[in-house]
């Protein structure tokens, strides 16, 4: 019935994908590299294979696609948004929306019709052409006309929409959730077993802390919600890592910028001072960059090979 | 001409047993497995291999031993002190002078003949059998009655003993040196390629920062000093870690306690705030505490498996 574009296939946009392959539409994907099938496996061991047709943001063809099309969603990390809304707006209608299916805060501001979502979708990346979801197939959208659009094309028994009048609640929660989780594990390249550490729960209680006093929403101010977090951090499979995790052990960008940078930039623009969250987020920088620089001359050495050859 | 006991044949103890089997003097080593010999490997590929006969701590001629030593010399981590002076104080003369040759502060303060000193030496643990020596071979010690007994027995080529008027000086520029790098590299589990990246300039900045804020010691108080250090650290072999990122890495219990936790401590008795300090010390710890939990359980596995065999 639409004609639907969806810029990346991670764990995030495969489960995106499957509903979009289950309903009566039409799907565009958009991966890093061509693709022809979409993989799923379960926990419980089941596993999915979906035929698709992938194009990448380099093809000819993305002018008639994007033209076309009555909804882009992206679903990429962060930190690709400004490459590719670069490419793609040139061929968009004006009032198609663009809906951000995305971890982190802030990223959302750079283009009119941009639908902004709070994400529950939990999964991980096994290789180029696989994901494995865990849990979770919803996303949370503020009540709006592009969103209400949004919800009548997507929601369904595979992808639950919310359309939510709280939704800058829920996007705080998220982040305040993520900005535990996310920076104790990336900075100690340890997976979830580290919070049960007392000393893990002194520095969350003092990282939340400070996110909580940079937090526009009262009821997120509470001690009691700081300890909702911690319980929640607690009941993780301690082996289970964080998309941040992955990311600095995979040598890949991190979002750092949209979750640990968007609250440092807000809490110095309101002058509080948040020594914990600048600590967090200039290790996780330090690393990000060395791993950046390593990834950059490994490609010079690839570059260099085959130059010889 | 003298007795001497030496506890620890790590990276510090192997280089000082070294300049004890040159020397005169006989040495009574005690490390934490029984050894015959002592092997020193060098950066140009040279190696020596001294045979010693070595103790243990449980061995019944440790009364006869330490009752007759001129010098006990400690160089094992600051976190074993407690363990080994309860078992060697009852046997040792009154007039017994024990130098502790560890990184750390507050260690030395339990027992009146201490003699504590400023350690640089340079070296890396291969094995149980075998360490490495990088650089240096020096020990700065307190000019005092009981450091000039360790001058005359110790000093020589082989090993450097300087008496300091100076000494509280040297020691707070060693734990400054240290509060940096350790801190960086045990947190985010890195080598000193990290301290490249300008994010980990703006962290290390901020921490020595706080250091100084605490340290006694006006001409370490400077920016300038700041800025030597942060050199320092960027002159360190890119491959390199620290005792304290090698103690994490191999699930060792690290000397956390002697530097971050006792600045911390200090700077709490002064009333200082110092939020980086804080939290490089539940980041060690919580990564300490967990890998102490893992060896124990794996302890208690070998014993179950001991007892159904």
């Amino acid at each position: 019935m639409a004609n639907i574009a969806l810029i990346g296939l991670g764990a995030i946009g495969s489960i995106i994908a499957r509903s979009i392959e289950r309903s009566q539409h039409t799907g565009y994907y958009f991966a890093t590299t061509p693709r022809q099938s979409l993989s799923i496996k379960y926990e419980n061991s089941l596993n999915e294979t979906y035929s698709i047709d992938s194009y990448t943001l380099q093809d000819k063809q993305i002018e008639t696609i994007f033209n076309q099309v009555d909804l882009v969603i992206i679903a990429t990390k962060a930190t690709s948004n400004h490459t590719i809304l670069k490419k793609i707006t040139p061929y968009l209608n004006q009032d198609t929306p663009i809906l951000f299916a995305q971890n982190g805060m802030g990223q959302t501001e750079q283009y009119n019709q941009s639908v902004p979502s709070v994400v529950y979708i939990s999964g991980e990346q096994l290789d180029d052409k696989s994901v494995i979801h865990f849990q979770d197939q919803m996303l949370i959208l503020p009540n709006t006309e592009h969103s209400q659009i949004i919800y009548d094309l997507l929601n369904s028994d595979d992808l639950t929409i919310v359309l939510s009048e709280r939704f800058t609640r829920h996007h705080w929660k998220k982040i305040l959730v993520n900005l535990g989780i996310n920076s104790i594990t990336a900075i100690t390249m340890s997976t979830c077993h580290i919070v049960h550490s007392q000393y893990a729960v002194e520095w969350l209680t003092e990282i939340i802390r400070e996110g909580q006093s940079v937090c526009p929403i009262d009821e997120l101010k509470t001690d009691n919600f700081r300890h909702e977090l911690i319980q929640l951090y607690q009941s993780y499979s301690k082996e289970m890592g964080t998309s941040m995790y992955y990311d600095l052990l995979n040598e890949k960008q991190t979002e750092v910028e949209f979750i640990q940078g968007y609250l440092l930039r807000y809490a110095k623009s309101k002058k509080i001072d948040t020594p914990y969250i600048q600590s967090a987020y200039s290790l996780i920088k330090a690393k990000d960059s060395i791993n950046q620089q390593l990834v950059s001359s490994k490609n010079v050495a690839v570059g260099d090979s085959r130059n010889i050859q």
